[in-house]
């Protein structure tokens, strides 16, 4: 097992240096975070990471989830982790003081999250399932509701889940069947239907369930306007006692990786005793749940960054201690070999994997301090946040869901042969990530999300918002001998990227909605790979800034690293947009226009 | 499960219209081969695969080898499947009637080989694995070696493997250690020393295990030239019994994916009781083993592409099968939803896998032709085609490793959270696939192999000539409309891959061999996606020859699929050349240069 599994000193480089988070205490909703603070809180997650979550990894995998008589039974260790997360205030940590939450920037919960995801992606989340439930409820729900659910879900005792899919409804939410029949009470109904891929969705080392369900109301209008949100206990709480309301685990489903993190198949209301609340207003539902779609999102993102740097760690230490082969230029046998640190392309693979994991983390605090800036300030600060973060969401999920994976099995491929066995975890780490691209919307639906929503909304403003931001950073670039080619270049990639999206729009306008979307998805990875120099060049400016200052030693070192591994990226990823650009300049919409037929 | 894996028609097409296989009977060694006899062939093959390969497939995954009291244990219906491929001829197909054989051509028994690898993989790597010792043994053993073991290879009843990698000594066979110790009887020695990640090492469904095992003679030279080959079973044959022969199976490795297909830990001589029978002549073992490595990788490839398969159907079925969503002009939730073949998005990932299997297949039959013309033919035409194959195995190996393992990921894409799942097989193909650019030499060591030994190789001799096949497919492209501007797009591309090769050659001259190679895998890449495009395009060539000659019905599907892929093949994945042809263009030489310490 390799030691480490995450850079603190690039958080709090992240942090500080590149995102000067404790700058938001401008917002009186944060002003108890200072750098000190804010470093402590790392501290803290790591230490949380160091004892509970990092040593069960291997093994929630090895003595996987399995369900038995009607129980699913998980590693008995779970519990204290998810306790352990509990009690350092994880979960609610960003709600009001007053609700029992910290009021904790999302930036430093992120940067937190990539602890917990690095050292064990699986156990952490569950608790940041049950964050996002409660934080949900804590949203839109009924004092009541809150009162009966939320502190319990804090403490870590009930975990909360996202019910969402169903089997004849999964990228397609319009078609969401679950039935909620109202009965006597108010807000109180009748739920049925069936619910599968449930993450955290039945478990031993809680003793309840809280199911954020989707379900349609008798009478309501087909589609997503005709979708309510509802709390489902799997026990309701009545009169302080727990009472079971008949909602049935019908079995977990054996998955590839993450197989200490269950999902369920549930089934509600079968012998008719599945009693559901209702969140807010009816039919509003799904409009409700995109909050934690959105927070889910970013969550996965945060998933993929901290596997892939699991993996980085353990493939850079297997690197730095493996001896193997010589250079090129040194055939003589009776010399020593080299260690395969030394071999380019071993170098380039963890570069590579250095350059999806910082990148991909720089991309998810930026996008939670632009969510702390829209929760804090107000107005058109508030506003243009906002936006912005709208725009970089799919990237923020998708990147490090697709880049990771492939930084993964770069990390694989640096051990060869031992990577594919399990004395390393890279193959866990290598089955582990996978669900990423599929989680919270595949890969294709943040393509046509990106290009079909996002870049239009509000006539292009958070595009043009983003270039705003992008051109800045530029700008410094252009300030650093060192870093003009590549502002430059990142300048140039812009335009060219400008220049395909207005010339999508006229496809848009002559050819419709499904040839304009036709390759979506290439054009997220060509907005996301842009998106990702943009973020490696904002931290190469800090820390050319940083070497001209004089830094030394240390730190000399890790300024210096962040401009090579900013170099790898422009060299070797940015590059093959050159590619992109090409192909969305074509108009055959071949996958448009083609008979499936010819799939033979 | 699903119910197909693999295209038969394609084989034929490729088999027959394409390279033409039946003129191979213009060679005296395969006279009696004709179309019919072929198909015969194929249609045993799928029937062994149907009935014996292909039940057993998920099985043998679930139900995993393991190691208990010094016993490896397998799947117990193994055994049936390697006596089916023994008993239908297979192992040793290609030998000398007179040796046991059926003189079969290369072209025919990798067509089978994709049937077989497609159905199940692991169970036929046992076997084509004793088909690589045996073939090894018939040409360099002694006439007394060869009545000692081929016999039971070719019934099934013994293992072969190739036992080369020792704990210190993977990509790098320079410092193989394992020993050998001259006895008093001339051609035997005492074997001492260690082999690990021995696939087939040890297994319950054969009564013996020939390890064809490099070792070096006491006093040998250092590095590769002091190398010999050596037969050393698990039990010696002596006067009609098996003899114990003192290799132990230290333990097997838990392996990701292949998991009924066992890689095992042996340790030779632990008691100084294991004798290895010298294989030719001392010192010359490296170019012994070189005929099953090569072998080996083009069996990589089709191992590869046979998984890739099997995943392209199953994802096509599902796709066929599921209805979700609808198109992105129709958001009426009352319409129905459309089968998932019918969004672009999926449509392009089919498309993908299809590029992929099919192009690596036909590169596949391609080089199983030039090794059936090198050993049919003599002279000029014999030593050409051998040094085309010689240039293309590396790219033969890689290329359906490498974007196999992306295919696969597409399918398991397409199939979303259920691909994730054991409902299905993707998972398993998926884990399965990924050991190819591990096996037989990493990615890297293909990289450094084509540009750093076969480009330059006779003086550049063999790109010479493969550059002639290549344009020879381009003309007969020029001559269909509809190809003329895909010829026209691979022209340029051939013509910008000399450039660069030109280009590289400077720096190897200016800069040495390290700044030369430091970016091979990036060549291998360039070099590997221009080859498959060449496939592509001969394909195309036959299929549009006959739609214009008049196919009809299921034919003329196949033959408008075919021109499909290859115009997605240009479009989707040709164009990624642009990008390499930057980087390559760089002279940075990032990953030489840059300090190891960086990495942090």
């Amino acid at each position: 097992m390799a030691d480490n599994y995450v850079s603190i000193r690039n958080l709090e480089f992240l942090l500080h240096e590149v995102f000067e988070a404790e700058k938001l205490n401008r917002f009186e909703r944060f002003q108890d975070y200072d750098k000190e603070g804010m470093n402590m809180a790392l501290t803290a997650a790591k230490s949380i990471s160091d004892n509970y979550l990092f040593p069960i990894y291997r093994e929630m995998d090895k003595d996987k989830a399995y369900a038995e008589k009607g129980v699913v039974h998980v590693h008995p260790k779970l519990k204290d982790a998810l306790k352990a997360l509990a009690d350092g205030g994880w979960i609610g940590a960003g709600q009001d003081y007053d609700d029992g939450g910290q009021q904790m920037p999302a930036t430093l919960e992120s940067a937190a999250q990539v602890i917990f995801n690095a050292a064990n992606a699986n156990a952490a989340s569950y608790a940041f399932l049950t964050n996002g439930a409660a934080n949900l409820i804590q949203s839109f729900a009924s004092q009541e509701l809150k009162d009966a659910y939320i502190e319990n879900m804090y403490s870590g005792d009930w975990q909360g889940t996202m019910a969402l899919t169903e089997p004849q409804a999964g990228s397609s939410l319009t078609d969401v069947g679950a039935s909620a029949t109202p009965t006597d009470t108010e807000g109180v109904y009748k739920i049925k239907g069936q619910k599968i891929y449930i993450s955290g969705g039945d478990h031993t080392a809680v003793d309840n369930v809280i199911h954020l369900t989707l379900a349609r109301i008798d009478g309501a209008p087909k589609g997503t306007k005709g979708i309510s949100l509802f709390i489902v206990p799997k026990h309701r709480p009545e009169n302080g006692e727990l009472v079971n309301n008949d909602v049935i685990t019908a079995g977990i489903y054996g998955k590839m990786g993450q197989r200490g993190y269950v999902a369920a198949h549930l089934m509600y209301g079968e012998n008719d005793g599945t009693e559901g609340y209702l969140v807010g207003e009816p039919h509003r539902g799904l409009r409700y749940m995109f909050q934690m779609m959105n927070e889910a999102r970013i969550g996965t993102g945060l998933m993929a960054s901290g596997t892939a740097s699991a993996a980085y760690y353990a493939s850079l230490q297997y690197a730095q201690e493996r001896p193997q082969g010589r250079h090129p230029d040194n055939k003589d046998p009776n010399a020593d070999p080299v260690l395969i640190i030394d071999h380019a392309d071993v170098r380039r693979m963890l570069l590579f994997q250095k350059a999806v994991v910082e990148g991909s983390v720089s991309l998810l605090l930026e996008c939670s301090r632009l969510h702390d800036i829209h929760v804090g300030s107000t107005g058109e600060e508030a506003a243009n946040a906002h936006l912005i973060l709208e725009l970089l969401t799919p990237i923020a999920k998708s990147y490090p869901a697709e880049r990771g994976t492939d930084a993964v099995s770069a990390g694989m491929q640096v051990l060869g042969g031992a990577g594919y066995t399990d004395d390393f975890p890279l193959e866990q780490l290598y089955r582990d990530i996978r669900i990423n691209s599929i989680y919270e919307g595949t890969t294709t639906i943040h393509g046509m999300d990106l290009l079909g929503r996002k870049v239009v909304m509000n006539d292009g403003k958070a595009m043009k918002l983003l270039m705003k931001e992008v051109q800045s950073v530029i700008e410094s670039a252009m300030r650093h001998d060192r870093l003009k080619p590549r502002a430059e270049q990142l300048a140039g990639t812009c335009a060219k990227l400008g220049e395909i999206t207005m010339s999508l729009f006229q496809v848009a306008a002559k050819e419709g909605p499904r040839r304009y979307l036709s390759d979506a998805t290439m054009y997220l990875d060509y907005f996301g790979t842009t998106v990702l120099a943009w973020q490696w060049l904002k931290q190469a400016v800090t820390a050319a800034a940083a070497l001209e200052a004089g830094a030394t030693g240390d730190d000399k070192t890790f300024y210096e690293s962040k401009l090579l591994t900013n170099d790898y990226f422009f060299e070797y990823e940015l590059i093959k947009t050159r590619a992109w650009h090409k192909r969305l300049q074509q108009r055959d919409f071949m996958t448009v226009e083609m008979e499936s037929g010819l799939l033979v």
